[in-house]
């Protein structure tokens, strides 16, 4: 068994090869089965995060036990290193978890066997939601290596730009940082730049959504004010590069980061972007239960399309 | 792929269809199989309405997910569409929606590929209750021109008794309403009398539930002053025609809308209701998540029961 | 169909039954299999127990139903019999169900179908927390005639202890009971002894959880103190028998009633019996359903295994 805290602690081989798989999967090369049964525990709601990872979970095979935030016994005071401890005493193979603390996994002692998945903690890290949008960029321009992506919005509260600007820049992207001063974020890679100029440079423009909306309150501006100064308007997208696309993680606040017609645009992989998280968590949850057997077969066979190989 | 979001928008004949097939597979002539994921976004709780769908869905060959009304992104601001393009992008064929709102449907915009199916929205409408009612109806009277069906309550605040009404109308039954002036509703199809009087002509006796206490409260009533004014009590059950029978949507306050002795009584098809849900649930989502194939051999061995046919 | 509501309803025979099903299934020497809905009705949050059965149900073959205490129609003041007469319409086997009230299942009607397994009420009965415990100090001892069973901590408010202490009883142990004086329960069988009498005569040691902090805060006691008095010490531990066990039905407050270093020790068996309530949950629901045909087979080989059967 193999945990997915953060993708610090893997290699760049290791992501190559979930991303390969999740690619594999998506394809119909590799068709994975695993038996057994998965707790995801959601002390945040995120709907579509555990939909997501259910539907992954039951695509593959296994058996989904969902925690409600309200209905759990952290209320009672127990320790998360107990819970998982209890969960693997009652079968559990993997812990799904998303968690308001960062690094809540730091408080896990050894000696779990079960995996234990991040699926986000705190303001810190979202592994997979990095490696969707990995895979998303991949599948567009086939190399990161190069590529030019901008950040955009807020990075102070976004557990998805820490990861994402991180493990773009290990593989070698140049990444490009915007948003409003006040939500700069001195521990990202990446050089700020005002927004307009990010726009016309990048391949990938990735508005990030504004967590709260008091956020933005807070500033003094209204979510219109916003979209203006630092949102992605119809005259922006116009100046955006050929071939370019933009990217979102969702949920999204339309007419707040990004105009509610670019949603489903043409340059739009927002919702393949969805779509590619459950191949991503697919090939994620097979990687981390570790058996032997149905791997390896596919493998000699990935090729990644090249939808967009001539980047602009 | 169909939605079922509010009788009004189908035939006769597709209504007619689909309480033939519940039939058909509540005798086990038709035994449909779908596979795939259907999502229970339930944003007002409704324990009975969802186990019906989700015992529809499984027994129908489909995955469910569930998602509860507190742990929701609703809560994010995503908008409905976006919740359902998300859905689709995740591998979902339908979703099954109770919603607060009134016609929450009408701000979906065209181009989703997945089924709605309506479990409910604001005080409007509730489909699958009103088609297991026909179901109900019709397993007892086999037809439903010339029927007299009296509806009885809290007209203003019931979503099941204004679908009720004008499918009942459109279907050529004579339908009475009766309750308490205040909540009398003019936009129902139907002829106001006296509880008594429309007690002793029904052949169906449907009351409604008192949606909120604090209604009957509002009113200056107690539920025992509610229930001899309104309720369907042991002496007018006494009145009830040969053969006619009581309907309740459930759940019952048993002694404010009915007698508690009455809920099980000869007359009661109040269990009956539930069960017959589960067919039409599983007969509304095969019709909705329309593939080729499975259906169609049955058809034309249907044939209604004539439990009752020799109408008192 | 039976029920499962209180270890008092069965006879000691039904119970070592459902025992040596329990172990028979561990062992893989009982292989049940059932088809169909059980419902999880859980109106106290409990994620151990929760997931507990619906690993079991799962296991057995059965589908899950979960009915979230926030969502539920119980705040439509619907009766329980109602909402149990309505999972019986929908196709559902069997209801668990975990309950604020004392003997809620006092209200229930004569003439269900669908068998009721009681996992937990008010401050009454945990039955099948209780035979996860038998079967966990039968798996270590071989018999319970002659034990010597401390039961140590908050015995007033606790509902396993109360079930756990008459069954002990019943089969023959003796049964000590330690704690602080405002927590005695008269009604308890069993000997009070003070804390370090009790565990240096005890072969098990059984703590049991404070079930809410504000009760040892309202003797004046911070958790330091609580655990100097009442708790297992490591110096308590080492003045333990030879071969004695120690137990806690979890979750545990660390370093309240126990020291956190003891709870994985050599003598804790804390998270096997957390493992062995699967299998007597699957022991109790494959009794509950009562069908023909898969028992029996492998009822003449059954055999405790005797890891500790030379009692110190």
């Amino acid at each position: 068994m193999s945990n997915l805290l953060s993708l610090e602690n893997l290699t760049l081989a290791e992501i190559e090869n979930i991303l390969a798989d999740a690619q594999a999967i998506k394809r119909g090369e590799l068709v994975p089965h695993r038996e057994g049964f998965v707790a995801n525990l959601f002390y945040e709601p995120s709907t579509r995060t555990r939909f997501s990872f259910e539907v992954a979970e039951k695509r593959l095979g296994l058996q989904a036990l969902n925690v409600d935030v309200n209905a759990s016994s952290v209320q009672k005071g127990e320790t998360l290193y107990d819970t998982l401890r209890t969960l693997e005493a009652i079968g559990v193979e993997a812990a799904v978890i998303r968690h308001p603390d960062d690094r809540y996994y730091d408080q896990l002692q050894e000696g779990l066997t079960l995996s234990v998945i991040n699926a986000g903690d705190g303001s810190g890290d979202h592994p997979t939601q990095t490696l969707l949008d990995l895979l998303t960029i991949q599948e567009e321009f086939y190399v990161i290596q190069g590529l030019t992506v901008a950040i955009i919005g807020d990075l102070r509260h976004s557990r998805v730009a820490r990861s994402n600007a991180a493990l773009l820049k290990r593989m070698g992207a140049n990444v490009i940082l915007s948003g409003p001063p006040d939500w700069q974020n001195s521990e990202f890679p990446g050089t700020y730049l005002p927004i307009d100029e990010a726009i016309q440079q990048a391949d990938v423009v990735n508005m990030l959504r504004i967590q709260h909306e008091r956020h933005a309150v807070s500033m003094g501006m209204t979510p219109e004010a916003y979209h203006q100064a630092y949102g992605l308007t119809l005259e922006r997208e116009r100046k955006m590069k050929k071939g370019s696309i933009i990217m979102h993680p969702a949920p999204i606040n339309r007419g707040v980061e990004i105009d509610s017609s670019l949603v489903e645009c043409e340059r739009s992989r927002i919702f393949k972007q969805i779509e590619n998280g459950v191949y991503v968590r697919m090939a994620v949850l097979n990687w981390a239960i570790n058996q032997k057997g149905e791997k390896g077969n596919g493998k000699a066979t990935y090729q990644w399309t090249h939808a967009n190989q001539q980047r602009a």
